[in-house]
């Protein structure tokens, strides 16, 4: 039998487990770092269903540290909150400019524990709780809390929230006031309303990055309403290109990929797009001047921008949802003559997140992912920032940790 | 009587003059830099009314220089084409960055001529022109020709020709390979399509800087569908900042300034404006985060524009339409959180032109200008530069020069 973590089935013996999580028994934890501190740990133990929760994470403790094991406290259990024993969580470039403080406009505090894009089976709700019961799977994006009251919340964009979003990591949390830690761990606490139902069937390895790089080239497609036989380009082929690639085929668009690496060109093709186009090939970019009804550009740095501006059409867009920092390289006059714009999104609302996971898995659309150990997680660090990854790191939280009777089917 | 040249008002003798005009005669050529350079040229002479025609000009010779007295030449009059006796000429900022070669990507061609907000008397036409007579008053903006073949062309957007439209100067003229040079001469010859009608009653030399900063503010108005009660700001309070601001007025909207001179502050009230806000002022910047549903930034330099950017509704636009040269200080994180655009605009088309010099003389809007003799450009180019004009110069090409029997009514 496969792996019940693998894909999310839920089957005649998921009812009565959730019961029995619901009946708030002791809850089994378990190591997530046992091949970097296997000790007494590694047997289940007894703890309190309501919390508030010491678990194991993976963090930093400086700018310039590597990640390490480190013990950090979940909240109690509030009435609308959701106890998740996660399961997997994606590595995204985000990620690292957080872990090493490298983004002037969002300095980090530390410790750091990264991470949002988790996939997480349910171990226990609070009492006002109806989204999930114990042994849903659940998943959790970038926020994980909004004021919930702002206009921004009430139209479902809470990324947008006027009194600032609660980031999964990094942002003070607004229950303790602390600061948030991600999924690089193996509990979390999370309002209800933040997470993510994962569909019955779901790869959810290969799900959890819908939760970032998913969403964020999903609602810009939708802002900017691409469609059928549009032309779209596609910057940069990572973690988030490769999604974009994805999901602009499966809206017909006719997708051409801008990559530094020639080694992906053909990845690009094998992924739905018609082209690739390496940024050195001046002729292509000669070729494809004025041709873009859309730009989206993945890359985590800033560069040069004007080269892809001169791209688009007339009154076409680039929209930057990567380099998070001062931007570069951009041409009044070029912009000007052609009445071009470059605007920026972030993620997307939370109905817009559970909207880009249904529809991924209504078209199996889903993230070609290397799973990894936690205690690989330096390593893939290091590959993501040489480009080295094909295309996402998933973090297997759960490896190494012994299962419990129906965790092991 | 008032001087006709001020105030467009066909009256009766009008006619008689056109037919006059029309067939031919010699007409008379007066100086246009009688200051600089009056000498046997304050005479009236015959000129051949088929071109080409060698025309007294003020331009400058290379990018130090000061512009002075030139003399160019004008092509001969093509079946479509319009003879135009210059009578008032804008100075746009353009002006002096074109005239001083400060535009990396649109490179001076020398001699420069600038000038591309002209009014003038059509002296002569050629024998297909359908549009205008001799005697009435034409307006030339920014272009003076393009393929119109392109889907831009036919399209009304003249100004996006795929194959280049002809700048009034600077630009390669289709009909000569020359450069063309601008309306800071007496005559100049242009395609009736690029030749605007200018309304009877129209103040003539406050009707000069619609051509094009009238245009450039209008056409993101009209694009990016400013309504009434929206919030718009104007950034800068210069030549097209003050034309911004009555026209944004005029459609209703809240207008506020954003302006670097204290000495403007009162004016911008005057103009139509509800506030005007200095750069430094950190207070109100920080009080209007987030408030304005539209920014047009007429600033002709560039400058740090994220915190303008932060002054942006979620999803709304900065349209720059003044620096045309390398963008500075944007920030990609903030846009993404707002999901805002930076786009770019540049004049409008032909259509557009004509829609906007209509609207303004349907509502009585003109610009603020103050008169100059064409002796005075290099000392107004300073002036511009320092900031120190309410609100444009507009040069009085025809002073100086005798007037003819019915141009003295």
């Amino acid at each position: 039998m496969r792996d019940p973590r693998d894909h999310h089935d839920p089957g005649p013996a998921m009812p009565e487990r959730r019961s029995v999580l619901k009946a708030g028994v002791a809850l089994a934890a378990a190591p997530l770092l046992a091949g970097v501190a296997a000790r007494a740990d590694a047997a289940p133990k007894p703890v309190d269903v309501g919390g508030p929760f010491s678990t194991r994470a993976f963090g930093s403790a400086s700018a310039s540290g590597p990640l390490g094991p480190l013990q950090v406290k979940r909240r109690a259990l509030g009435p609308h909150d959701v106890l998740l024993d996660v399961l997997y969580c994606g590595i995204c470039h985000s990620d690292i400019h957080q872990a090493r403080d490298e983004w002037s406009a969002l300095p980090t505090a530390f410790p750091c524990v990264p991470g949002h894009e988790v996939i997480g089976r349910v171990q226990a709700v609070g009492g006002a709780v109806t989204k999930f019961k114990a042994g849903d799977i659940g998943g959790v994006g970038c926020m994980v809390d909004s004021c919930g009251t702002c206009e921004s919340c009430l139209a479902d964009r809470e990324q947008n929230c006027v009194n600032g979003a609660t980031f999964t990591y990094n942002s003070p949390d607004r229950a303790t006031g602390e600061h948030t830690f991600g999924g690089y761990s193996e509990r979390m606490v999370v309002s209800e309303r933040f997470v993510i139902r994962i569909p019955p069937g779901a790869d959810l390895a290969a799900t959890a990055p819908l939760l970032c790089a998913g969403i964020t080239t999903f609602s810009p497609m939708q802002h900017w309403k691409l469609g059928p036989r549009q032309r779209v380009g596609v910057i940069g082929l990572g973690g988030l290109g490769h999604i974009a690639v994805k999901l602009a085929a499966a809206r017909k668009a006719e997708v051409t990929v801008f990559t530094t690496s020639p080694g992906k060109v053909a990845d690009a093709r094998r992924l739905g797009a018609q082209e690739a186009v390496l940024w050195s090939d001046t002729d292509a970019m000669k070729r494809l001047a004025n041709r873009f009804d859309l730009l989206i550009s993945t890359v985590p740095e800033t560069y040069p921008m004007q080269p892809f501006m001169d791209l688009l059409k007339l009154d076409a867009t680039l929209v930057n949802v990567g380099a998070l920092n001062q931007l570069q390289g951009l041409n009044g006059m070029a912009l000007a003559f052609g009445r071009k714009s470059l605007a920026g999104s972030v993620i997307g609302g939370i109905a817009e997140t559970q909207e880009v996971v249904d529809y991924c898995a209504a078209r199996n659309i889903k993230a070609d992912i290397e799973l990894i150990r936690p205690d690989d997680v330096n390593r893939a660090f290091e590959r993501v920032v040489n480009k080295d990854v094909r295309y996402r790191f998933v973090i297997d939280v759960a490896s190494g940790k012994p299962r419990s009777a129906t965790e092991r089917g």
